[in-house]
């Protein structure tokens, strides 16, 4: 399994490899506090600046959310979920923390392979 | 495959019936009109006013979005995702409609099995 | 959601039901005897004597297999694993039973929704 | 996303290393050459001297096959179906090759995170 990762696109010259890297790339928006035992919201998007295809053949298959080594939940999508047409695929994930996280998410795309995010850490109080 | 339905719980006696079926039965919450092509944000959250374990042997292992006979995403959680503690398990889906839905939600409970929501009639513009 | 029933092909006049219920339809093929405590097989298989697509468009995307209201297992499977041509999907899952079984599996065609098997009872010792 | 790799466990000195390293690696079982278009059987076992838990809280959730950068299939399990007592999870998945392989399995303990195979080559004629 070879992961691909996020690269600042900013360092990059050529659009191709922008939009190429962009799209695929998984990201994570949440706050970076959360209350112990209170639900807290994290939003798994795929692509900032560019949209991925959702082609019949090439489309996002599934993102997931990690915790450090531990992976918490993983949405499945079929293809045509994003209208057949180019989109940030998007999923709002629940989660109670306990204490410290260190969050990553993964998008898979069924032509292009396994996309990791920047890590984003969480304090717990 | 015995799909357990929703009852509203206003017309039940028994206490311990209602929180039963209400934990377990999934919920859609969504605006009723959609924009074609564009993405629309489908909450599924389960229970409404009762709270569904998360034990390590007794949790939410995954919910279903269906738009009439084809599924468009699923869920999955581990046991801990809601910090083993009582919760209504929540995830935003968000999808892009060409035409007029018909939504259902399934949640699928460890130990007491499937669940499906009412069904929400969504027209699309 | 609507549940496709397996009914049996012989009693059908015309080829093409013939062809649309059998392709789709999940088939469970074990012992009807296990033992408690040990390895069981059970293959479940989409398709009798007729083959399903494997298109980019139109694939059976997963298969469950549950016993009673229980669900056991999911294998979910991307476009193109079976080559992009008809076949008969197959997966065989390994559980290990502690008491008298009741199994159904389920397929899941992208564009024909679900289809549920015959159910199997096995016997334990 | 930390990936543990397999290391062959006749070098380890330690017993506790050993098992640990053995229960919780997956393997891949196949011929080592397919015939293009016709269904070829892989077989992901997890573990191969040692068994792993199946407890509530520590369990084999997931499997997956991968060929080269391509996921073709993942298995989900919950706790209980080895029947809640120590076990090789096993699955045989059925795939159609149109040409050669680099097959990798993917096994995620709920505890102690995902697990690498070796890779193993297929040639397709």
């Amino acid at each position: 399994m070879k992961i691909n990762k996020y690269v600042d696109i900013s360092t990059l010259d050529k659009e191709a490899k922008k939009d190429y890297i962009d799209r695929h790339s998984a990201f994570i928006h949440c706050e970076n506090n959360a209350k112990a035992g209170e639900k807290f919201k994290v939003k798994v998007k795929v692509g900032d600046e560019y949209m991925h295809p959702d082609d019949t053949d090439h489309y996002i298959a599934y993102v997931q959310l990690w915790n450090g080594e531990k992976m918490l939940a993983q949405a499945n999508f079929v293809e045509g979920a994003l209208g057949n047409a180019p989109q940030n695929l998007e999923v709002d994930f629940y989660i109670v923390p306990t204490k410290k996280m260190k969050l990553t998410a993964y998008a898979f795309c069924t032509k292009h392979g396994l996309w990791e995010s920047d890590m984003v850490e969480v304090s717990v109080d």
